[in-house]
């Protein structure tokens, strides 16, 4: 098959019986519930551009495993210009979605492993890539979506996983069997994990020479037994449900907690095991890949923020007032920095030992600092130029009201050629944009928190190569 | 009675009839509302304070007018000492309340009219202040709140009131009747509005000669036939209504548009009418009087969000990390900026013709354009320090559930001596401070938009003055 | 005679024998060397305050000690009115000078010694206080000027004093006799030592058991044999020598290193020998008027900073181009926010126990965080509406040319109605007021590095106090 | 030859004949004029990259004109290759000379005027394409350095060039000759205008219909009779003629005032002339180029100022503490981000008609704007990890001095094991770095302002069509 429509994509996902808990009850459907379809409809995006022919030469590529076409989002990079697309496929999704579209996490797994199975092959003599391929291949003939579960609970974030009150906090091996290994624990922030049909597992820290059991990367399909996905709550989840008021009218987000109850993963599923020297390797390579995934998506999303700020702009009547068009050029700005900073990383990217290419680290997690600081920014701005009905706007069903609902469309216009009910939809969405949990807090956290994406920053730096410039100019030999 | 408890506060409350509607339904006791009550005692701390023995010396003081003892939120500022108690009430209401306590509006509006009344009688001949004091010694008897009913709906903001589409963008006088005006129009952003005995009403612009419909001050009870409060939303607004995951357990804040259906004003509560020369002053009156206001309630918010970081902080095991620490400081930083400027602003302040006390202009929007930067770049900085549960926590039926209830209890936990359920509640006042769109908002927009602000900073400071000081040092005569 | 002319001040330096290096070459008299006086004459401002009529009630008061009427500059703070007056003071003579003024850092000093002179005799039994009221009253009676010897050379910062590989990185006590104490060491950033009758003397670091030979406080002439005044390099030193292109004409700034080679101090001019328990409650007091201090001067530097920027603004033709009123804004919140801060800080003051009052530790320290960011922000906004010329103006002498001064006066000129030389005289000053490095250094480090601010600033604030207003708001018991 | 030595460029400038007055003094011999030789050795190294094997690679290149090895200085860029490489070059050699090295802007010029003489021949039936190749192989074929005589003296900024109370406020061609025109007028901050041997003269903004004299493009010997050099002073200039103290011990920077006093240019070296409508699409061109250019050397520039703040960190002895590894990972944030925005704009550049490869305009502009900021801030940090000897070192004379000297080698040393000759060169190093004026101003004004960034920004961008995407996420058809 290799390539799945849209539909093909809906029908798999209702196919799947995961456990989910939402709100405190158990739902079976979780494919049509109103809170979690928003988000599958972002995912969903990333199949619809395979069947536009405008992109498909964009989102299309040939599979070096399978040789048949598949969908980038399956692909792993074998030279810049797959890195360099990655970036553009990013930003037109987020552009067209207004939000996360969830399954570049899935593809920054697939590919950190691809390159990391080799290495570990090199060192250990293990035979993790063979697996590694024949999963891939698997993903690519049925255009799957994977998500990736990487950040463990921790507890105390001043204890080592073995350290903890409960040794469970990073997720572990609990026992080997023939038939593969039996692990626990549990992986928060699963964005989208009812979404996709994989979860990809890799430990969330470098593990240290004692901590082997916590050492294993693996897949699962998202309703394996033992498996329990718990909803996380966000400023709009309710929203969803009455079905009134949700801003963006498309496309959504949520995260679930997984957790991991003694779940079996056979050995063909499982990338590493044990080899706790290469754990750091293939934590930093999912960053670095991730970390560039984020500042195409959020250019993206800059891009739509930038269209509400211009919109509300011209349907207030100040589309032309000076200090109006400077902070819209300061939004401009900021998406294309982020931009930049990634496009930049792509194509300064390195093959790694393994023929898979890797992002250039500085860069990317350069672009990553930037985002964490630039879209809140960019929120602020946009909620500056829109003024205060992004936190009083009645909702839709006063305005639907026999009795106020005149009163408020005739008291709620703006510019006299612009519906009210225009105007209604863009403060709705941009009380969506700016203030949707899930996006703005993913906008610090995602791909690691800010002090991580720093000491990156340092270490990649060749400080001391640039200390001895310095001394040379300065005349000290 | 001069002073009212908590209690009569809300029996006063109850025994109003205001015309209220809630997400498409009128609603019938508003105090009691799921939606409303956290606001109601947000405002309820300010009559709180004056039953307090230890906060009675700083929040009760004795009127000018009546002789009697009053609380500081209906009092007419009379020197420096005055006004620089209102930033220190504001600060210490912002630690308790953690949000808007919304008696600032109608205090600051009735300072503004207390002042201009004066200069409205000696420039026009009329009898505004006479009345004004009236209803100001009504109001500090019945310790009454009101709240200000300022920002006209305005349409396309590039025409002037009178060029509008439709001539009731600006709140204005229809008729003049022996007992009183009519009046139409609407006000937005009406914080607590349902919270208040009173609404008092000013233009939202200065208003030029041919603009005299438009140039009403005046007061009305909340619940005057003709007014129609309509709730607008927030990111939060069904949390209350579902009764769990509040966050902040205490109070909340909303805002309504006001709608005014034809009501009559009675002469003795006009303040203004007709004298289009100074309705300028009277705006920016109001608006220095808020944004000093707003420096104070916004420290001590800002000191929820830093207690809040750092108590996340220990819960994560992180707060003695060196840069948690730094992102503390900030946040100290800024918290004490905001506090600074709108003490230095009350410091200097100046006597106005009248003998009531007006803020320093320069410096109260000194503080407020700080304001609607660092209230959200503190946000940021907690998000970043808290971490994503903030946006992934499940909902606290999860945590009651019988089935998985458990296992979130287990992995949520943090450091081993906190209680998961601390650690879950803290996350959820995290994720209320930093999302709460009416706060938020509020932050950039309460008392006018930063580009206002800016306006009277440039204005206000003395250009030419220190353009001769550098031409001196220059040597140019 | 307790207060000085500005000729006294001049002629009193003249006869001062102070042991002086500039550029390699011993000099004899300062008072006059080009490259000293400006600065002098920023220092004979504060005398020239007391000479006009409209400024002597500002800076002229009554010594508590004497009786007397004082200069300011040499009075202890008794009062928030004392500690607001300085905050003014400074403020008008950054306006007027440009730069510093040097009359603080002896002021603050002797305030710090004098609030912990009485707290040293209550502790340890010793006769400080007498000592240092004498003192007082004998800078008072003859209106001197002092400087403050703190920041000690330091060697390795990693190191403790008595840990260096030269014990003499710290100032310490050699020697003790009958007639006083031998003192060696070097006290580096001595801004004006020349301008200076006194150097007052304190430790630069909060001392530990062991260390007391380090932890003296003694002033001392600044010609006292053993001292030697070592000029350090600025960027404009030599302009001075030219004596063109100076672009401040009247003011300067400079310090120099002084080295103290086995001085002899009285026992009567010590305040403080060997109390190491205390020596970090001066230097903290030291620490806390100084950053005060900058608060006032630099706001007055701001104002001549955007004086600037407005009058090459007109003289370019662009002041009323939207981007340059918007910087300019920006500058003055800058400005005002250092001012209001530190004012804020004054008004806060608190009273020692000795009667002396302090400034707002907290607040005095948020405005100089503030500055060491906002001056070199204000230079590049400044910068940036001038333009290139600030780097490219030929020199004054090419003016003068006979051939090619033609030239310059045809193509330099702005605006028709303004003198080219105006616009030269305009450059010139930007480029000194922006790239001075004394001045500049001075924002950032004077009283102390920013680092220091902020432990100051999270010392001071209460955040234990914070956390708990977030646990009661999140209903943790 | 194709390929210069440096010993050969130096010859060649020394053959020239240039008009040039310093300081108010007409010189004869530039090339070994203390204040203009540090500023050859920085173009030196442009030619010195050719001459060594690890580097002749990335600088030579064939010309597509002559078929021969030439130096990519002077190369027209036919892909995005060619583009990219200008860019790591230019990084190289901002390492290498710690300022500019003033070969970009005649390079950029060329490339400008290849593109556009293409377009002008197609419009208007010319033969500048014909003209302009064939100067720029003679560029090519004698390995010349040209500078840029872009920015016009401009007079009032607000009036259009013949509307001036001057008109030759913009440089205007006052006549033309059958060998030529004959051009007047006065070009500003011509960066190292005696180091090359061109000028190649644009104007400095769109021309409109009617003001076609103002339209003129041309290249000329920079020694051409009626030139006259007037060099800029800067805050260091005299220390080069002092030739201690100079912080940066290889090259410098200056900048010129370039006089036309009736100059002829021959008809072959015209490559524009009152063909209005393309000066808009030239002068962009030329910015798109330089503005990636700075983005190239300023990245190199900023890794020296990092490194200079790693080596006094290690000297001071505060390497390690966490404040300075923050402010140094904040340096390489902002270094990265430059050299991202750059390298962005250059593998997205695009054909022209001509085939000459342009930059991403957005993206270029992008980089600079970040220029102008982040330089300041990074030397802002580079001065708080230095401390205040920045400011207050004394001069190289006095550690020679027989008397202080020893004084100063003991005191001014940091750690044990670094000679305090290092530490003082390296002081010296970072007050050149910070304060030196061209380059400082350079940062924000080189290539134009910052508000000329803007407005590309803005205009590039597509914000229409972002509109669409927020308003189709809203659901407004």
């Amino acid at each position: 098959m290799a390539l799945k429509t849209v539909e093909q994509y809906l029908e798999s996902l209702h196919k799947m019986k995961c456990k989910v808990y939402v709100l405190g009850k158990q739902i079976h459907n979780p494919v049509d519930h109103p809170m979690i379809r928003p988000s599958i409809n972002a995912v969903a995006e990333t199949y619809r551009l395979a069947e536009e022919p405008e992109h498909r030469d964009l989102v299309v590529t040939t599979s070096p495993y399978t040789g048949r076409e598949i969908n980038r989002f399956t692909h792993i990079s074998r030279n810049t210009d797959d890195l360099v697309k990655r970036v553009k496929i990013n930003r037109l999704l987020g552009q067209r979605t207004g939000t996360c579209f969830m399954r570049c996490t899935g593809l920054d797994g697939l590919n950190a492993i691809a390159a990391t199975a080799y290495d570990l092959d090199q060192k250990f003599g293990t035979e993790y890539q063979k697996r590694a391929e024949k999963y891939i291949g698997y993903m690519q003939e049925n255009d799957l979506t994977a998500n990736i579960g990487m950040t463990d609970v921790k507890g105390d974030r001043s204890l080592r996983p073995a350290e903890q009150a409960d040794p469970d906090y990073y997720l572990r091996v609990l026992e080997e069997r023939k038939e593969g290994i039996i692990v626990r624990g549990a992986k928060a922030h699963q964005t989208g994990s009812l979404n996709a049909h994989e979860i990809i597992v890799a430990p969330s820290t470098t593990l240290r020479k004692g901590e082997e059991k916590y050492a294993a990367a693996f897949a699962l399909p998202s309703d394996t037994p033992g498996l329990i996905h718990v909803y996380g709550r966000g400023t709009f989840d309710t929203r969803d449900l009455e079905g009134i008021d949700m801003g963006n009218v498309r496309c959504g987000k949520y995260a679930t907690l997984v957790i991991f109850d003694d779940v079996l993963v056979p050995w063909e599923r499982v990338f590493m095991y044990r080899e706790t020297e290469l754990s750091g390797v293939l934590v930093s390579r999912f960053a670095a890949y991730h970390r560039q995934s984020h500042g195409g998506c959020k250019s993206g999303v800059g891009d739509v923020l930038i269209g509400a700020a211009q919109t509300i702009a011209e349907y207030n009547g100040v589309a032309n007032v000076s200090h109006v068009r400077e902070k819209i050029t300061d939004m401009v700005h900021m998406s294309e920095t982020m931009y930049a900073c990634c496009l930049a990383a792509s194509y300064e990217g390195v093959e790694t030992p393994s023929g898979v290419y890797a992002v250039n680290n500085l860069l990317a997690n350069t672009s990553k600092l930037h985002e964490g600081r630039v879209m809140h920014e960019m929120c602020r701005l946009l909620q500056d130029i829109a003024g205060g009905l992004v936190a009083t706007m009645p909702s839709e069903k006063d305005f639907q009201h026999e009795e106020i609902g005149g009163f408020l469309k005739k008291y709620l216009r703006g510019v006299a050629n612009i519906p009210v009910e225009h105007r209604r939809r863009m403060f709705r969405l941009i009380e969506k944009l700016t203030l949707e949990s899930r996006d703005l807090i993913s906008d610090v956290h995602g791909g690691g928190p800010p002090a991580a994406h720093r000491l990156v920053i340092l270490r990649e730096s060749d400080i001391k190569g640039k200390a001895q410039m310095a001394k040379t100019l300065a005349g000290i030999e």
